[in-house]
């Protein structure tokens, strides 16, 4: 707290808006473009790689460390001792599965709440404390919240969830464990959101909906920086993640054309996006072209992480996603469902439907021949399959056996 | 494989036995001594430390790495992949968390299965593989099965599980996709583990049992020394870890000594073995005393992990703790719901049951004056509590809000 209690944040890196490239000095309660809006005006944090450029160098950091080791890339610094537990997550990396030579497979499913949203959180909790807030609130189904309410526990922050009454109650368990005030909202997310907005501005609580709060953006990239420290700065051709809202992808774009501005590698991989068909929202915006026009639709897939009818940050996605020569591809549940096993059995990464989602659309697009055995691919898990295994429950079909006949079965009578 | 196939092991640390102090050089297929039987004769690695004294250094090692950074204390090489995810899991340093200057934290739960099995899991795949076994096999209840599924996943190995038909679904759906052979087991578990050691004997498959092998506990022994490493050198005064078979204190003990051995520290922290009261067989045989007497007891707590009525390394975890100046506690299935939750409450870390039994009994020994505010205290969580989150479900108190009357109530009508 002391001195930094008053003003926003350590680092005073400027923030434009992706929309109409405005920039503006980062000042407290600014969170989104005051002219364009909070759907068109998603900001950006500028960080001056071109100035950084030299003073950064590849053995400044360390392959399993905390996030905090790319401190000089970040807006904040660390205050709690969890902080510690995120980031550092493996790169594991395998040979021959799906007939590749090299799969990569970054695991954030290993993060302290298990998933990549903790890389988000770990940044608002620290500028939520830097800048002397008393209370941090979300609005969210799943990682976000839990991820949220794990890391604040320990700290001085109060913490306030605003949750559809439709969660399931293992994770409203885990909410109420780790101490947050959770809002239970007889209602969809969508109004969970639009609820959290209106209550936390006025409270003048700090905001952490992805989305919303640019400084997210800047926890996030981390993955990717760790992606090149932990393969000895080897770029890899592919990099595939799933993709709701639009901030992941963003995310990892970002923080591999940072370390290539830093003069760290010479080239970043192409980012892919995937989304469900039942929910493919942003898929289809990107596709439309410019000028990029949110949409809100109806939507529905297993994989809940990435159920996202009305993405909140689909400028900043498509943009960043044209900009980088990627694209965003869809997959059917029934193939997210073979690929939560599929990945388990031939890697050992057992991850929830929107972290096995990048898997089954690797295996698509191999079998397109638009990705080839030779070709370097990073997947990034971004949940723990123990966080929903309910959606390869229903595959089983095993029966039980007396001890003497399994004795005579196996051993001969 | 290759010039390592056929002899046990690339190391060949002479093994003793903890009942008759016999000395065997390890053959194939020796587990236990043949002299004393399974239940008394479990067998220990002897490592070197005199001879190793002087070559190993502290700063040979980091703080977050995958176990095999203590590569010359183990008895076996990496040879898969995702032995980069198994150790260097935080240890997570707290203030005032109740009530003590410190309190640190060595959170297992965020391995790649979830739990401290995995330090085992990974020593005995490899010693499988370099033994040129085709197929490991073990019978276990939860944790040490989806271990092994989950390591063994992508390395050359079969591998076969022995579970009791009232496993719970998820985490069956856990083992089938990680492409285990499941065997449901209509019996007890002590049936299944008896039906799993005649069959896997019988057929020449690679043990993996608890309190079988003796090469677990050398997986298991990592975590001390990391503890030790993460800590800077600097000597926790008690260790307190939940305890069903025994192998875990072991564990601790013995890393924990290798490293005083070593001239690395120049104590031990005193480890205390944490069991449920519903199942506190091996504090009833460790308080008898000397001869130490394996007991058979029908037991039933809340934490499944630690639910051992018939403790199968209950002679070397006496034996141990005795030499080492610990004792064990055990604590209600009441203080160990309460310590899930009031330790995720303070210090964000979610653990299962038995990962949350040393809180309870941390929070018990300072309140009866046995630990004091200023001692150094470690807590090892052993798995992490997604494994099973239903013991906190039940304590769930929340109604549901309707936006409009939330607002209201909020910010004022």
């Amino acid at each position: 707290m002391s001195c930094l209690s008053h003003i926003w944040g350590a680092v005073m890196n400027p923030l434009s808006c992706v929309s109409c490239l405005s920039t503006f000095q980062p000042q407290r309660g600014l969170y989104t473009c005051p002219k364009c809006g909070p759907l068109l005006g998603t900001l950006e944090v500028q960080v001056p790689c071109d100035s950084l450029k030299g003073t950064i160098r590849r053995s400044d950091f360390r392959k399993r460390d905390s996030l905090f080791q790319f401190r000089t890339l970040l807006p904040v610094q660390s205050h709690t001792p969890v902080d510690q537990a995120v980031g550092g997550t493996p790169l594991l990396s395998f040979k021959g599965v799906l007939g590749l030579e090299t799969l990569l497979i970054k695991n954030d499913g290993m993060s302290l709440s298990a998933s990549y949203k903790d890389r988000a959180s770990v940044v608002a909790m620290n500028l939520a404390i830097e800048g002397g807030y008393d209370t941090i609130y979300c609005a969210s189904t799943g990682n976000a919240a839990s991820s949220l309410a794990i890391l604040t526990a320990h700290s001085p922050l109060n913490t306030v969830i605003f949750v559809p009454e439709t969660i399931p109650r293992g994770k409203l368990a885990q909410l109420q464990a780790a101490g947050a005030q959770v809002y239970l909202i007889s209602g969809s997310y969508d109004e969970a959101f639009d609820l959290s907005m209106q209550i936390g501005m006025a409270k003048g609580w700090y905001c952490r909906n992805s989305a919303v709060n640019p400084y997210l953006l800047e926890g996030k990239k981390t993955a990717a920086y760790e992606i090149l420290v932990q393969n000895d700065y080897e770029v890899p051709d592919f990099c595939l993640v799933g993709v709701g809202d639009g901030t992941v992808v963003s995310s990892l774009i970002k923080g591999f054309e940072e370390f290539r501005q830093l003069g760290l590698v010479d080239r970043v991989p192409t980012v892919i996006g995937v989304q469900a068909e039942g929910a493919s929202t942003l898929k289809k915006v990107f596709e439309s072209g410019e000028p990029y026009t949110p949409l809100r639709e109806t939507v529905s897939t297993v994989a809940d992480s990435i159920s996202v009818g009305y993405p909140r940050d689909v400028i900043k996605a498509c943009c960043y996603m044209a900009r980088s020569g990627g694209c965003f591809t869809a997959v059917a549940d029934q193939d997210i469902i073979w690929a939560m096993s599929e990945m388990t059995r031939t890697t050992g990464v057992f991850a929830e439907p929107a972290g096995a989602a990048p898997f089954a659309a690797l295996h698509s697009l191999i079998r397109q021949g638009l990705i080839h055995r030779e070709d370097a691919v990073v997947l990034v898990v971004t949940g723990s399959g123990l966080k929903d295994p309910r959606a390869i429950e229903s595959g089983i079909d095993i029966k039980s056996h007396r001890p003497k006949d399994l004795m005579d079965s196996l051993l001969g009578a």
